[in-house]
Order: C-alpha cells, then sequence, then structure tokens
C-alpha cells in the first residue's frame, strides 16, 4: 500500500462543498410544510444538472456488496451529476479527489456518510464507486441517462492507479 | 363514512400500471454488474417526465407524520410526474383515482407498497398526500421544479370530497 492509510472524516457540506452536495434535511434551499401540515417538504436539495448534450433524468437502483476498503481507481462522469440517495439507513463511504483530467490522489478524501446522508457528485468530480459497510445496503441513484446515438463511454471516465493501492481505515 | 372501507391491495407493476410505475428491482429497464463487477445497476426504473414547460428535475426529502387513516382529498400535478422513493423500508400507503378533471371515487383504489418499493405518479394522476403507519418515515422525493416565474398551484389540483370521507381498513 502506497501512503497513509484514508481514514474516514465526517460529512459535511462545508467539507464536500468542493465535489458536490450533500442530501439531507439540513441542505435543503427550501423548506416548507406540506400535505395539511403532515408532511415537511425539505426541497431542492441538489442541482440536478441531467440533460446536458440530450442527457435525461434517469432513476435507477444500486445494489452495492461490500468490498474490501482497498482504493485502486476512481471515475467521473463528466456530462453529469450523479445523485446517491440509501434506501436504507445504514452508514457509507465517500471518496473523492480534485483534479480535472485527472485525479490529485494526493489529495483524496474519505468521508463517512450517515445513513440518512446522500450525496450528489458535480459533473466531472473524481470518486469511488459505492462503497458499503454491510450487505443489503441498496442506493436509489439519480443520474444522466444518455441519449440512444451517445456512445458507452462518453459520460464515464476511469483512472486506475499507476502506484500502488491505498488503504482505508475506518 | 361514506362507502365501505378502501381495503389495500398488493402493490404490483400491472396493477399500478393505470397511474404510474412502482420503482423495485424487478421493475428495471436494465440491468448491469458494474463497479468491478461488485454492484448491480436496476437502471432506468421511470419515466421520469419533469421538464414540461420550463420544469427542471427537482430531489426534495419529505418527512411525513402517521395521520388518521381517513381520506377527504386528492390531487395530481399535471405538469409532471413525481416519484417517491423510500429512505427507510417500512410498508406505506398509495392511493389512487382514475379521471382527468376530477378523480373518480367510486374507483379509488388503495395499495400497500412495501418498504423497498416506491412510486413514479404519472402527470396527472389522481393520488392521496403520503400515507406512512409509522413515525419517522422519509421519502426521497423527485418531482418537476416549477419556473420561477410560474404560479404558485400550476402544478397543482385538489379535489375535496363533497360527500363524507372515505376510511381505509388496514
Amino acid at each position: 500500500m502506497s501512503g497513509a492509510p484514508l481514514r474516514p472524516e465526517p460529512l459535511t457540506a462545508a467539507a464536500f462543498a468542493p465535489f458536490g452536495e450533500v442530501l439531507e434535511d439540513k441542505t435543503a434551499r427550501r423548506v416548507l410544510s406540506i400535505n395539511q401540515n403532515t408532511a415537511t417538504r425539505f426541497g431542492d436539495l441538489a442541482n440536478a444538472d441531467l440533460t446536458r448534450e440530450g442527457g435525461r433524468p434517469m432513476l435507477s437502483l444500486f445494489r452495492a456488496a461490500p468490498r474490501p476498503l482497498i482504493l485502486e481507481m476512481l471515475e467521473c462522469h463528466p456530462l453529469g451529476a450523479q445523485m446517491f440517495m440509501p434506501a436504507r439507513p445504514a452508514d457509507w463511504l465517500v471518496v473523492v479527489a480534485s483534479g480535472k483530467d485527472a485525479p490529485v490522489l494526493a489529495e483524496m478524501r474519505c468521508f463517512r456518510a450517515r445513513g440518512f446522508q446522500g450525496v450528489n457528485y458535480n459533473p466531472g468530480a473524481w470518486h469511488h464507486p459505492l462503497l458499503v459497510l454491510e450487505e443489503g445496503q441498496d442506493f436509489w441513484v439519480l443520474d444522466r441517462g444518455a441519449p440512444p446515438e451517445e456512445s458507452e463511454n462518453a459520460n464515464l471516465r476511469e483512472f486506475w492507479f499507476k502506484e500502488t493501492p491505498r488503504q482505508i481505515k475506518l
């Protein structure tokens, strides 16, 4: 393993701002009492940038298995945002790095998201694929659906580490 | 109370088709193994009709309190779809009715959604506001954000029952 293990920090809107948005009650842009005052709408949580170059909002369900907490690559989606919303309130891990054409691995960061927190990755933000800590952690995912004529990988870049992998230490 | 109590039926894609879509693993239009085969994407769950008349995809969190299971009104959103995805796997209730300018109350139906099931209401589909069975059932909600110049209620119609309320019997 190269470098010191990556240690998760708490996920807050301020700390995560360079990479995107934290999705939770307290990050709502507008809070409203609705439904005859039986519910609260924590509204407009995300800059849902999903329609560039013929894109459309696409809703999916991701089912991830726990995997070794050893990082070998990051990915990003240059043409659209990507929002992950837990379907079950269990903690999960978010790994991101600054950088445009390639991630700045020396500045990689890991956040421990609480089970009630989702995230929205900005278009182009380097991040690791889903890292869950338990079996059965499903996520609702909102991202950019590509138009039919678009090439398979137009909205996916992968960066595989040239050096040895980096470990997360909980 | 008017009429026989409404009894919940199981929520299935076929039964719900006149009103919208059920959001769950088995309703995916496309299933893919992703993330180095550590996750499955149950993709493209919904016809996310959100951009009519200057609309945009808006992500929110709804926090609903349990309320008496007595129905006095239905609502619909003529300009956009509305998707409810549970943030915690607890059962909830979905009440819908056919009809265009007004709901056909004699054909009102109630579905019991399992905690892993979301729904997408078609634009214009008459439905009851969120009905939860326990405290603390939050939902991720994706619907149409209105352009700034649009009037407050352009995308909301309410229909209050002229007759007496209708009860749900679990």
